[in-house]
């Protein structure tokens, strides 16, 4: 029974389900990989190790209750639980246990996932760094505000673990980690329970080390229970690589990372990878994503501007007031902007390509004394609303992973993921093909 | 010092902002007209008398905090208060004190708003009858599902109080209760800390006696404060009734208060009101939003039926079974519809029509015994997003109020009050012309 938990999501879902593996025994196995590991990473704000002990037996015994049957999860701490506490990486709220779940944790629950504890997020998803370690380099940063969970998947401790976006929140901290990170097309999730920042913005999504892993949790927490079944490519795609306004702070070995990319794509593309580029009325999309939250942070958390305002950091703060500070005329412009860009991003899906290879980060995971990295390259796509994975491509000079976002036009989940498996599958290197 | 409770929200406001009135004497007000009508229509779930009281006081002392300063406000027991039990209609969340205030409600604190009290929603805003009797007739249903807000402040125990609208839960309890309700576009106010049903569809709005009272509420839960202000048509807009497919359903009652509105509203449209039809593609948006609101409904409320089964009513459970039923395609393909719909509509409004003129319901409030009245009038504008008014503009043939429902295009919510304004203004009956 030993290295159970270096088993993919989607692997020892299968192997629960035909009870060829125990719950039990998968969920030792990552409660025993925590403790060896998690002085160091730093992964968990709580572990809830007695109930998920006993859901384990529990499982291990009855009927399989659906896709995630005896899965051990992470739960990022912007999610409510109802029997763990919830703190949204804010000491307003230490040892706060909501009445509810989260929709998205009670449809886990419900498809027979074990939620193993709560990871680490940044305060309030907000740029705050916290206290989490890279797995792969305890001195960088895992990326942020989805923290914990990025690093808890990267280091073997849980297969899954939910994420939230509003800025770069699940692509980057992927990237950085060296997994998968999917960020569905806007609204397929709930976002009920989760601590809103913007909702303009705010996307629930996943991490694990496959294509299909993250396929499975989000079946689960949408509800689109075909998405699972990451079927292969029925015709070559459009592919295309679009440098994000910002290309120039892209470092060499994310330059790289692209290049290797397109090489890859080419094995299943229609036609050579074309170069596209956004719409000129696009490349402030940047800008507008950055008022857009801010101005929707500053109402999001009136009610702790107001009550606990000593407890909020420096940070936080002085983000709540730059929010405050933005006229609604500008954020009802920045809001028709976005709808407009929208429509452009059909109509380009529609003409031109139908997978886009952008970068996810500018470059490897930065020491952790610099902070959680810059969303730069994912703000766009997050008020575009559209669905992204980060894959590992390769890594960089200090040797750590280095990601590339793939995005597909709104609602086209299904076709992405195969995508994406598609581009894993034609990776140079045999261990990052274990991703497909 | 008496009457204060009829004074207008916007009325009062003025006055409490210029010190010609007390906060504590309209709260002393609105809580005696209260102590002699809450055994009759029975309104609030909880009321938050000491609370307000002192509150009351501190801002009769303190500097102007805002827009609402000294406003007494009733809050649909359906968004979180942290100092208030919140139980959204269910015995599952009695006793409950959610940690935070919905971000609506903070919004409202910070304006200078006081809480009264939490008013009585029905089961999850399903369409379970709740408690509450329409105040203009006891045996009568006030309307589901913001019922408490629309019966307190159409029985003057408050001048404001907050709604919520996933299929017609604030324009048809404004009509049965002959009061003005706004439900604002779809986004326009953050939905976080207000229970979830379906969050393509749910949307928070207000009720008030007059046009400016709700664009007071609006202007603050959103934070466009110019909303607040009023201003007249520059110029004259296109208007036209649409007769909402189910129209063979709607009573005499309803269709005179619709020739009634088209009659007022000729003194100040552009050229004759017209008739118009949604296009032929639109005539299924009443079933298409019925679906998707079951099937978001199975997801949103799967905590419940997982921890507290028994504690559902059974109509809510069994809405829970059928939303479970739908095939996630066939959601998939409602949420299409449900966006070719909102553009063929905005195509609709940019070449034809500034304000539509429409039923608000079937006709006047049916006996309680008979269910909280049906949504049919309202289920395809809520599932647009567009922005809806409830005006009074008559009586029935139970002597009871018959509204129409103003709409206009998505984001015109600022012209959308003006018109309302002028329509009010143009209604033959003086009192009714107090709406504007």
């Amino acid at each position: 029974m030993k290295d159970l938990e270096s088993l993919s999501a989607f692997q020892a879902a299968k192997k629960l389900a035909k009870r060829e593996i125990k719950a039990t025994d998968l969920l030792l196995a990552c409660l025993d990989q925590i403790g060896q590991r998690e002085n160091i990473v730093k992964a968990w704000a709580s572990l809830g190790k007695e109930n998920a002990l006993a859901r384990a037996k529990a499982l291990d015994k009855g009927a399989i209750k659906g896709l995630l049957h005896g899965l051990p999860i992470g739960i990022k701490d912007l999610f409510d639980t109802h029997d763990l506490p919830t703190s949204y990486g804010s000491p307003i709220y230490a040892n706060y246990y909501p009445r509810t779940d989260a929709v998205s944790v009670a449809l886990i629950r419900q498809a027979g996932g074990i939620i193993l504890g709560k990871t680490v997020t940044t305060e309030f998803a907000s740029f705050k760094s916290s206290s989490t370690t890279n797995p792969h380099h305890s001195e960088h940063t895992p990326g942020g505000s989805s923290s914990g969970s990025a690093a808890a998947v990267a280091d073997f401790m849980a297969p899954l673990a939910t994420g939230s976006q509003t800025a770069g929140s699940i692509i980057r901290p992927a990237s950085f980690c060296g997994i998968v990170g999917y960020k569905p097309s806007f609204g397929k999730i709930s976002v009920a329970g989760v601590k809103s920042l913007a909702p303009t913005l705010d996307t629930i999504g996943i991490f694990g080390r496959c294509i299909e892993d993250v396929a499975l949790g989000v079946a689960v927490m949408s509800g689109d229970h075909e998405l699972a079944n990451v079927v292969d490519l029925h015709n070559k795609p459009r592919v295309a690589v679009l440098k994000t306004p910002g290309w120039q702070y892209a470092s060499p070995d994310t330059r790289g990372a692209i290049a290797l990319a397109r090489f890859s794509a080419e094995t299943f593309a229609k036609g050579k990878v074309s170069d596209i580029d956004l719409p000129a009325e696009l490349h402030q999309l940047t800008q507008i994503q950055t008022r857009i939250m801010l101005s929707e942070m500053s109402r999001s958390l009136a009610f702790e501007r107001m009550q606990y305002s000593k407890k909020l950091s420096n940070l936080v703060a002085s983000q709540i007031d730059q929010g405050a500070a933005i006229e609604y005329k500008q954020y009802k412009l920045d809001l028709d902007q976005a709808i407009t860009a929208r429509k452009m991003m059909q109509n380009l899906f529609d003409e031109n390509v139908d997978l886009i290879i952008a970068p996810s980060a500018i470059g490897e995971a930065p020491l952790a004394k610099e902070g959680t990295g810059d969303p730069l390259f994912c703000r766009s796509w997050t008020l575009l609303g559209l669905p992204c994975i980060n894959l590992n491509v390769s890594s960089g000079h200090n040797g750590l992973p280095i990601g590339v976002q793939l995005i597909a036009a709104y609602g086209k989940d299904q076709f992405l993921l195969s995508a994406a498996r598609a581009l894993a599958l034609a990776l140079p290197d045999p261990v990052l093909r274990d991703q497909a």
